[in-house]
């Protein structure tokens, strides 16, 4: 029962802050914390947190659950700093788009068992407190990532609280999550702000965008430090899909610049059915 | 005043649809023609269309207006074949993504005066009548391609015509048209399809994609037919485009295979600005 939990959010933007409001509608306890006094004043006030987790952590002791949602290049140091404050039972998890880095760090602590990583798919180019919501990981698919060393128990605590939240859970592990997200999360990303780099670098306005290309081009508008972040945990991986990515768009290319008109009709087929397939 | 217009619609797709629909709730007298009769009869059920254009075309002899809404490489071919039919002041346009193929075509039958090329930035990865909705083109951005020959007349009756619907007119040439779509349009789809299918062929489901990797994918379910041949009637300046955004995203691979993360952050801090700019 999530009503019975005391859940701790650490790092009040927008999925922390849109977690926190989910939780706290479902009647859960929940305390936030974040280094910035106006996410954590907001949130009191929108009634998404009940308490403050003081600034030495100690609060964290009468936590049930402690969920980190700060940036992936933080968050190892963030749980380095909360761990010895933790209780027997507390389990410890995230939310950040990276799954490797983090896990490596609690496997060399002491939350070892009571670490499960989770990476909810959900969130928007908008950054922070201001534009959480309530339902935002209703039918999303969240991703659980074990350790060999996760206890039983956590791992049933996460699954708890995400379903709880209506989430699509599936279970994986760190080093697939990371490699799988380089091509449908970050690859996608990378590729909006390249598109808009090479059409500004054109002499075209932004206003000169069509539906096609304000869709393909909002996501260069993401959060820089949290991008620079992501990338910086999962660099290997994601430039092996950019590679990909920037092969395949030399043979469009080359299709085009040879005429074969044909091909590209048979590409956007392709694609489309490949669109259309039903949801596993 | 487009209420005293009689305004032929020649193909009853997204766009075509949309513009009856439009244009009869503005009062104006509208005539359909679709080689297929099914969009015929769903646009008169819908009353998007009073009449329906008989198939030897002479009905357009009464029509002061007449719009070509069909894919780019079957409207210079509609053209000519509806030419000799058309009254001496009647305005022959179009809503085509390219502009200089049908202007090309224009100039040499015995329209040249009377037509001025027009293109849309609005629509949407689905197709067909049933797409279709009112208000499409209320703010959206119509350019306006005139030949060196359009008469003054005209000039002004397109003008009026995309005023009444509501468009930000925007008067360009074809060739600075179709040079500038290559990047703001042409790009983005091909793109899209492009990054489907390196997702698809690294192994991923396209269940996988969150938010963002849904959104950039969503224009690869464009209509196969429509982008084979805006592709052929544009093929040089969107090769130019692709071979700019391949080596973009060279750039930013070199980038993240160096591990400049710093890099990461200033790109996307410079992209987030160039989208945040102010429309002129």
């Amino acid at each position: 029962m999530i009503a019975q939990e005391r859940i701790a959010i650490l790092g009040l933007g927008l999925v922390g802050g849109s977690l926190a409001r989910d939780l706290s509608a479902r009647g859960a306890q929940v305390m936030g914390y974040d280094i910035d006094p106006l996410p954590l004043r907001a949130a009191q006030r929108a009634r998404a947190i009940r308490e403050i987790v003081d600034s030495d952590f100690t609060t964290l002791a009468t936590a049930t659950i402690v969920v980190l949602c700060v940036p992936v290049d933080a968050a190892p140091t963030l749980l380095e700093a909360i761990a010895p404050h933790l209780g027997a039972t507390t389990l410890v998890t995230d939310v950040g788009s990276t799954k490797l880095a983090i896990g490596t760090r609690a496997a060399t602590l002491g939350v070892r068992t009571r670490f499960v990583g989770a990476h909810p798919m959900a969130g928007d180019h908008r950054a922070g407190f201001a534009a959480s919501t309530l339902g935002m990981f209703t039918g999303a698919r969240v991703y659980l990532c074990p350790s060999a060393e996760s206890s039983t128990a956590a791992k049933t605590k996460a699954l708890d609280l995400w379903h709880a939240l209506g989430a699509d859970v599936r279970w994986t592990t760190p080093e697939a999550h990371d490699a799988e997200v380089a091509y449908t999360s970050h690859l996608p990303h990378l590729l909006s702000a390249a598109l808009a780099r090479t059409i500004e670098r054109a002499g075209h306005d932004r206003a000169a965008l069509g539906a096609g290309g304000q869709s393909m081009t909002r996501l260069a508008a993401s959060s820089p430090a949290m991008w620079q972040a992501i990338v910086a945990t999962n660099h290997e991986a994601i430039a092996r899909a950019l590679a990909d990515c920037a092969a395949e768009l030399e043979a469009v290319r080359e299709t085009v610049a040879r005429g074969d008109m044909e091909a590209i009709c048979r590409l956007f087929t392709h694609t489309g059915r490949w669109l259309a397939e039903p949801t596993p």
